[in-house]
């Protein structure tokens, strides 16, 4: 299928496949021509931060006589294994992890082995972080080290042909498939999979009953909305804790906030943390908030310039389909489109860029909160341009439609100025009732199936052209003399490099791309999937090809990514839950004015009862939220087993030091004074306290008191002769 | 002012104030006449299990001739020391304390004496636990022991004399006034006076902003009600921010899962307690949450009983008010009232009782659980009680009052019936749009001060005619030469005696009518006080006197409570986020509705747009979630204290236990393979592998591969070369 792929197909056993030489990263480095000494001497500096950080290097040709190869790995796994031991060790005091590591690196490592991700992770900070904190500071393609293009692990090519095999052989991800993607690729990717096998088997249900509401129900049905917002609420729930679950499972709880600092970040002042009572740097929350409140102005301008360009294309193609009868009518249709994706890309990058500014304004301590806050600004961006069309359709062609095409009469005229012809030929408006529903099928199928192609095809084809592109190259580089020819690789190698080579030349693996299409799928099923009730059984469908396309593409047409730890989805979680609210609003609003007639209020708004879509809405919404209670209430019941073994290695931690340290004192019980002692103890205590008190002078009053009834017995005799004289006393007085 | 009172009055140095005598717990134990024989059976068991339990104890002679008062105190210091040890390391193993107990009983108490409330809740615990626990067994009223009347800690005079005096002379409570009332009263009830400060000081800016808005704006002001919703929101999510702080501060965060099983639980079956590994009784949390939907069809009766009583109430009272005009009208008017006051008690506790009966079905494990679930119950009626006449008046009598007096014609018919009068003389109905105005002022107002002078006054009554009555008894018991006056109490005591015996006679104190007082107060504040912007002024002198009133009735007219332990104001805190939240719909609604004219819709349904209206709850609605989200996030920026010091303390905990148990390992840094020694190690393992794949036999191309360059200078200068012939070709290749 791709360059990789047709690798495995050929013979899956050949050895450059089934090592990696001990290679822990490549690094790709650039020759440019016209810098040929700069980067030579970077070259050299290359090599020396390397060995300096502890790390032994190779050099080897890289691609096309334009780049080296550098092959990294750790000098001493001792050196590498007391790294993790510290690191592991640091999880446990920031309370990452629960249990606390063994005595002894050795023991520690029999009780749980480094895993490849723990590995590459350790190397990967090696190689990157600053000098100070023994690291080589590698920043690719940036400042000292711009001709560093990539930085890569080399993909273990068993493992992958073992794992695309298994997938394509069964149907439901196991735990243990999750934990061998965690094992390889890290958590982050790891979260990935699990939410995205959550959210597949949990789309079973709303694919059964959608196809069920198509057949029985139709379109625009009450139930299938109350149905489809219910279980909106279950899904998000039942991730909510079973990411928290994953997250202690995989002993990443609470990471996000400790892990890699940004270099970025710029400080107020040095300061003492009041947990750990280390020196850190610290910017006053208070401060960043004051850049966060630009979000609103930021999402204004989103709405504001993105809306104006679906507004634009949106008039302009219900003028042309719908109105417009002249000359080209066929061509012209497609003008909307165009206009669209011509600009759609350069406005959506320039409001990326305004993202990224801002998001660098705020001013984050880690990589983790930098890229949340980055995400939630992009997906403004992507709310706004998968779901502007359908709002349109929905709320404005459909009710306002007949009030607004007068003022399509600009095309009108702006056409007879283009054409200079008098009169435009046009015909007479009218609602098209399927327009909602072919636009929601446009959306759930057409870009759902040109999006997989253009995942797994588009990389495909470029990589291909790439390829040949070089070849072409060396060829006529090799013609003109190049001598380059006699840097031959070693025959044994040679295959290896040429493997290598080709991972060098595969994109950067970016999870986030991923959610994102799954995030937008999940709103289109809770904000418009009442339109077509297929629409669960056509996401269906396409995620069980998504699980395992991301899958290949991981294995097959990606770099093998950094394994980073996560302890959830982020931002993504947030995202998720807006758009379920969010549903609840939209989805029974669509139903409310097209259950009746598939036509809506057909263009006239006077047909709607404000009132009642009002009502509608506010309905919706509180038995959303009574719902969205009732489900966490009802989760909150049930136990979380990886938040019950959380407590319970906690306790058992406790447990275990108290009884190093308190030793016998807690495990005794205490000793109860038994009848007789107790009295006596007291009494012998009190005269104690008496002779005490006696030498200082005084009576004491309280030992009188306590000394009036000597013990137990006197007590009760005391007290039962008090009872017969009052009784008696009473008996007499009733008489 | 009270009858402890004025002991303090008259001279408050006097001995019997002075000195409880070492007592803890006074047992005041009943003796019918009826039943004597059987009483004494059962004091001369009481004396034996207390005995058992490590109590020392001592009789006096008790009320009247009616009962004896039995003293007790723990027998051995030690004994009940190493208990409080015991259950400061249970609290650390469950996650409650944050810093582990010392080694050694005594070193702990040096550092952390025993406070007041420690000892007493202990004690208590010792009287009142299973005796397979180790305690007495002893159940109040119930059972075995349905003789004893109560048990009771005695008041410490000193304290309660200072604190009251403190108090009388300061505006504000500081931190330490809170950590008193914690040390002699226990976390529960300190809670409440830190929640009541907390909204006190609140108070203040409503206060002097509604007098502003009063003057200026006037009634039904949208200015005043978004800065009250504003304000609520505010100060809800600080209280739920303080309350943890406290909780921590104080070491009691979790207490409430841990603390005291219920006797009543019943379990389905034993199992193993899956974080700490103990047996423990189980009941399906699913069999609960059936019982719990009861809740349901609960709400739903209580609506409509108290609904119907209120709109019978209502609607005879517009009749006779605004329609009636025959005789007796100024004594008729009164009717409403009286049936109100007769029915409405009976109803409370009708419902209170069915209440309490649907709780016990939920069968909880700790009685927090079960008194947090009663109250959330009791709530409910507490809600529409409160609230049901205003809501009555601004969404039913002021729109709707055209539309329905007609069908008040039902009373006139039943007036002309009962009077046999043909005619009943009636006048115009007009829609009075003072009511809502009356309505409120009377209950922030009026009804506030009825309340803390029944609070205060009743009880005080209360006690002065049951004393008179007692002391009528007695001396008629006297008069008929009742043998009791020969039950002398011993001169030295008396003083002691009398007052222990007021004490017993004293109500006991539960805090949550307190609570519920300030909640419902908060609701009216948040529901309604745009009717009237004075509201929160009103409630700001009011809660000035109530704190100290609430002082007051625990120090003087109550025996001194048990100082439970808690880590909330618990199901209050629901109720009131509940409150802000729907006074968010309310309130804007009444704004809505009245803001142009007091009069509203004037009785006319016709008058309202529906759509504006709606529109109004659905905007006000969201603009408060969105508050709130605004409000929290900026809240959780700023780290809390308390939280900030639970961090510290478990990271220098797991630090220390780090070094303890770790040792060297982890304080040394790892050394770092100097650049030469690093590659030396790598080519020393490597040729160690070397010769040991050379003895299992086989090339090894890793070996080879790694050895192509030896050293970093090696790989340097390779790199060089290699980077000089690329560029070199690159460049005749370009020529």
């Amino acid at each position: 299928m791709t360059s990789l792929g047709s690798l495995y197909a050929s013979d899956g056993n050949r050895l450059e496949l089934k090592t990696n030489m001990n290679v822990d990263y490549v690094i790709n480095y650039k020759i440019p021509v016209e810098a040929k000494a700069e980067a030579e001497a970077g070259f050299s500096q290359l090599i020396a931060v390397l060995t300096k950080a502890g790390l032994a290097s190779e050099v080897r040709p890289g691609i096309n006589n334009s780049s080296v190869l550098v092959f990294v790995k750790v000098a001493s796994n001792r050196y590498l294994k007391s790294k993790i031991y510290r690191e592991r060790v640091q999880d446990w005091l920031y309370g990452v992890r629960i249990k606390a590591p063994e005595k002894g690196v050795d023991r520690v490592f029999e009780d749980e082995p480094v895993s490849d991700a723990e590995r590459l992770r350790m190397v990967y900070l090696l190689l990157t972080n600053p000098k100070n904190d023994g690291g080589a500071g590698l920043t690719p393609k940036t400042g000292q080290w711009k001709y560093i293009d990539s930085i890569f692990p080399l993909h273990n090519h068993e493992f992958n042909r073992h794992w695309i095999k298994q997938w394509s052989s069964k149907y439901v991800l196991s735990e243990e498939d999750l934990d061998q993607i965690r094992d390889k690729f890290g958590e982050k990717i790891a979260f990935y999979f699990a939410f995205l096998q959550a959210y597949f088997t949990f789309l079973l249900f709303p694919a059964a009953f959608g196809f069920g509401a198509w057949l029985i129900l139709g379109q625009y049905s009450w139930i299938y909305a109350v149905v489809n917002s219910l279980w909106s609420v279950i899904f998000f729930e039942y991730w909510k804790k079973k990411e928290v679950d994953l997250a202690v499972q995989w002993g990443v709880r609470g990471v996000s906030k400790i892990q890699h600092p940004r270099t970025e970040f710029q400080w107020d002042h040095e300061g003492t943390d009041p947990v750990t009572g280390e020196p850190i740097k610290i910017y006053s929350p208070l401060k960043r908030l004051q850049t966060q409140v630009l979000q609103v102005p930021f999402a204004v301008i989103c709405v504001l310039i993105l809306g104006a360009l679906y507004v634009f294309c949106f008039s302009i193609e219900i003028f042309l389909s719908e109105i417009y009868n002249g000359p080209f009518k066929s061509y012209l249709t497609f003008l909307p489109t165009i206009i669209l994706s011509g600009l759609l890309p350069t406005l959506s990058s320039v409001l990326g860029n305004l993202a990224e500014k801002l998001t660098g304004a705020e001013n984050y301590e880690t990589h983790d909160g930098h890229e949340s806050a980055l995400i939630t600004k992009i997906f403004i961006v992507n709310f706004i341009t998968s779901y502007l069309p359908l709002f349109l359709t929905a709320f404005v062609y459909m009710p306002f439609g007949n009030l607004l095409v007068p003022y399509l009469d600009i095309w009108k005229i702006t056409a007879e100025k283009i054409s200079s012809s008098e009169k435009i030929s046009t015909q007479g408006f009218e609602i098209n009732p399927d327009r909602l529903k072919k636009q929601i099928i446009y959306f759930t199928v057409t870009a759902q199936v040109v999006n997989l192609a253009l995942e797994v095809v588009v990389p495909y084809l470029k990589r291909k052209i790439f390829q040949k592109v070089k070849e072409v190259q060396s060829e006529m580089a090799q013609k003109n003399g190049n001598d380059m020819t006699s840097v031959q690789d070693i025959p044994e190698e040679a295959a290896f490099l040429a493997r290598v080579r080709k991972e060098a030349g595969l994109d950067v693996y970016d999870v986030s791309g991923d959610y994102r299409e799954m995030v937008v799928q999940f709103g289109y099923l809770s904000l418009f999937s009442a339109i077509w009730p297929l629409t669960p059984m056509s996401f269906f469908i396409n995620n069980w090809v998504e699980l395992r396309s991301d899958a290949m593409k991981i294995a097959v047409s990606s770099q093998r990514p950094i394994p980073w730890r996560a302890d959830s989805i982020g931002p993504w979680l947030s995202a998720l839950g807006f758009l379920s609210w969010f549903g609840s609003l939209v989805s029974f609003s669509i139903v409310y004015l097209f259950t009746n007639d598939p036509e809506g209020p057909g263009g006239s708004p006077s047909n709607i009862k404000a009132w009642g879509l009002l009502l509608t809405i506010l309905g919706a919404e509180h038995i959303y939220l009574a719902a969205q209670f009732a489900v966490r209430y009802v989760m909150n019941q049930i136990d979380s087993p990886g938040l019950q073994k959380e407590r319970a290695e906690r306790f058992s931690m406790r447990k275990h030091m108290l009884e190093e340290t308190l030793g016998q004192d807690i495990t005794e019980k205490p000793e109860l004074p038994d009848v007789h002692t107790g009295e006596k103890i007291t009494r012998a205590a009190l005269e104690d306290e008496a002779r005490r008190e006696s030498t200082v002078g005084g009576g004491t009053p309280e030992i009188k008191f306590w000394q009036r009834q000597q013990g137990a017995e006197e007590t009760a005799s005391v007290g039962r002769d008090l009872i017969s004289k009052m009784a008696s006393g009473n008996k007499t007085a009733k008489a």
